[in-house]
């Protein structure tokens, strides 16, 4: 069987004969897929990078109501699509098809493309202001380049390159999309790219539209993510991808939009502790073990004070976590980052305080992991206790008293979420004055009295956060029109002839 | 006399005693000034760093109102020293005091520095959103850092590390400055920080407010440029030193904005040649030996198209030049690299086609030159043609014909500023209309009929745009609060208790 073609220039394209190809594997049965799949060569980078330039172009003359029209049209395709899109996926991912993929994913998705559409038509997100005085104006508009869309391994529809929300907000601000799939799922990503291709030619829009790769050696990527016939880079992933990413892309001063790694602390003040200490032990749990653990948000590190409610809670988690199965994580490689990661808390002094269920069963399954470290410990090499653990793992941290626990605040990187839970009665209030500026000042998102997993499409959302958690700590991934602002080229026009404004920047 | 002291956390501490040191020279006698300031040796950037993060912790407590008091405070105390400064600064700029510093520089610095008052007692900068519904709301902050200020040799006052733009906006934004001094006005930027910092003390803001140090070793500089510590950086200066700092900034994820170097095509369309060529000259050498061309949006490329009219303009502005004297440049250096880009352009092909008056007065002096290439040869080594000429010098380039002009076009690299001369009649129109979208796309504003020097202190002004005239396509260093919002990090609040949100985010 011959490698599955790339979409490049409206076209699907066979890779040359001589391109190196991979396949995917479905990690629920071990067993490898069987389509192949090329790299793309710097020929075919090449070619994605011209065509997106002529799309970039011609764009100049598509109206928002074409981009609404392509992004709705999208949405129906891919709803009309969601049962054949979600075996696909579920083969390729070991997600379950429901409620999952059907019932919350693949409806997050399109929720995101209409939301996008609708931001396509407003002109909130240009932030258009008028001087007429001085007959000035500026607004956001497309940087006028093509944008390049990097999804992860953990949403193969919500953060796909080619359907998800970088790709969303890429569209919405204008933009002409080379998308390239994550490897462990190029199925899913390439019936995608069919559906977004369909939806982009009814709605008149240029034949580059949307174009899809699916992998690249190293030095290719290099190359792609400097090249400055690109306007801007969008990238979900691993911190290492991320910053090689970052470094070609800066080397030339292509804005790169990166969401990388994050161990999300929550902390459980003492009070609510003596208030709640196994209901909060559930809620982590629960929280922790979700999905395999796979979530950018999910609760890695916990920070609690010495007591008898803390070991109260520590022992209620570790009932949890013993007592959990261990689930088909996304792909075969993840279970052995899992141990790795275990292993390397270990080795530095953590305690290893429960495994979770080990399984006969087939597949890349995570056996859940919890450990234990005191504070005083942590403070000592607080780089060795901040590796994420993608997957359903995490670490309690237990510091001696309040000024451990701030000294343990001090140490801590950057995060996509901080979360902190205090008691009813006010008795955490003033440590949490002192603990909540130290840790939001390294986060994105700060959560009280609730768990980082679940990250709402809202307006007033942010997924991100501070290098390396994030690439900017003035934008966000997630949340419309937001989210477009990343895509967006402030411009002002100065004495400019009024019929040659865009209409939002005209005298009213 | 020993060297003059750098402000570090509140006290003007003494260098050490074998730190090296420089002068400053004035450009109108080429005398070296009697006072000598020292290099910041890496124990005194330290001290700086770590006094700025301490300043920032205390600036949590802070209110919008003593900003504002500050701000306004340092405004009252610059325009009541307004004659004693500009004649420190016209010492060692040359720039005149009147009307220049006084008249124009001084008070655009102390209606930004106002500006920036008010804006910080807005919510405005903030883009705040509340979704009640899901209980989420975000805003952008401070970015809990000290920043750092780099102000370049042009403008000792509107632009200056310790009293310009970024300043301002820095300040305004919540930020604690670390201002470093351009090494051309040191004594101008020594007696702003006393006033500054006489005024951030009446307003009960921290000791380590604004910090001020003249000058560093680059190894120095790249140190400080990529330490953690760090919230942002704000420069304007020359490219070669910009991509320094960018990149031991992006090196750790720090933003630095960036206002480099800029040639700012002007366009002269042939039907607005037709209709007044020898007054378009004479706007054009107006703007270009405006203030000795020392301006970020000096207009130093000339696009037209081959006639009898442009023809005209030529000869006009050649007259111009000729007769045009040498003014003072701002250092002894910048009439050698004007020689040396001069001798750049004559070396690859263009004509010389005037020069100014030659001036046997001391001092300085930057001698105008005006040259012309073909648009042939400008295509046929483009990146030869592009170099920035800092002064009162530019190069008309003169196209066979509109193809040929376009040809130019697609050849340019990004500047601050476009602008397009076009006829009353419509003539133009069509030609506008492609060339327009190819330049514009390379720019931060786009000018019709007029000049691009002069920058309004605007909402709707853009001084900035794509790498490497700029930093970051999406910002402006000119203009608030669009200004400030290069230093602020975007943080959600979810479900965050009622008591514990900033004002502006509560339910109304």
């Amino acid at each position: 069987m011959p490698a599955q073609p790339m979409l490049i220039n409206g076209e699907w394209r066979a890779a040359s004969a001589d391109a190196t190809t991979f396949s995917a594997t479905n990690p629920a049965t071990g067993e490898q897929l069987a389509e192949t799949y090329p790299l793309a060569s710097a020929a075919d980078i090449d070619a994605l990078l011209d065509a997106g330039t002529a799309a970039a172009q011609a764009l100049r003359s598509a109206t928002t109501s074409q981009i609404a029209a392509f992004l709705t049209g999208y949405a129906d395709a891919i709803d009309t699509a969601a049962d054949d899109l979600a075996a696909i996926a579920a083969t390729e991912t070991g997600l379950p098809v429901a409620p999952r993929l059907t019932g919350v994913e693949i409806p997050r998705t399109t929720g995101q493309l209409r939301q996008a559409a609708a931001a396509a038509q407003s002109d909130e997100w240009t932030n258009p202001v008028v001087d007429a005085a001085n007959n000035l104006r500026s607004r956001l508009e497309s940087l006028g380049k093509p944008v390049l869309t990097i999804g992860p391994n953990n949403f193969p529809f919500a953060f796909n390159g080619i359907a998800g929300g970088d790709f969303a907000a890429a569209v919405a601000a204008g933009h002409a999309i080379i998308a390239k799939a994550h490897p462990a799922h190029p199925g899913t990503s390439q019936r995608l790219a069919e559906l977004a291709h369909t939806a982009a030619q009814a709605a008149g829009l240029p034949a580059a539209m949307v174009q899809l790769f699916y992998h690249m050696a190293p030095d290719v990527g290099a190359k792609l993510c400097g090249d400055t016939r690109l306007g801007a880079i969008g990238f979900t992933g691993s911190e290492a991808t991320g910053r090689k990413i970052k470094a070609a892309a800066d080397a030339v001063g292509i804005p790169a939009y990166l969401e990388m790694s994050s161990i999300n602390p929550v902390a459980f003040l003492p009070g609510v502790m003596q208030e709640k200490a196994t209901a909060l032990a559930d809620e982590f749990a629960g929280s922790c073990l979700l999905g395999v653990g796979q979530f950018c948000t999910n609760p890695g590190l916990i920070l609690t004070v010495a007591s008898e409610a803390t070991e109260a809670f520590i022992a209620q988690a570790q009932q949890a976590f013993t007592g959990a199965a261990s689930g088909v994580m996304l792909t075969p490689a993840l279970p052995q980052h899992l141990e790795t990661g275990v292993k390397h808390l270990t080795d530095h002094g953590a305690e290893l305080l429960a495994r979770g269920q080990e399984s006969s069963e087939a597949g890349a399954r995570g056996r859940p992991a919890l450990l234990r470290v005191s504070g005083a410990a942590f403070v000592a090499d607080p780089n060795a206790f901040q590796s994420e653990m993608f997957g359903p793992a995490s670490l309690i941290v237990v510091a001696a008293d309040a000024a451990e626990l701030l000294a343990v605040a001090e140490q801590l990187h950057a995060s996509l979420t901080c979360s902190f839970y205090t008691a009813e009665d006010g008795s955490d209030d003033e440590l949490y004055d002192q603990l909540a500026p130290v840790i939001s000042l390294k986060s994105g998102r700060i959560l009280n009295d609730k768990m980082p997993t679940g990250v709402a499409v809202s307006p007033a959302m942010v997924h991100g956060g501070p290098f390396p958690a994030g690439g900017h700590p003035g934008f966000t991934a997630v949340g419309i029109p937001a989210s477009l602002r990343r895509f967006g080229a402030l411009k002002c026009y100065d004495n400019v002839r009024p019929s040659r404004l865009p209409d939002s920047l005209r005298d009213k």
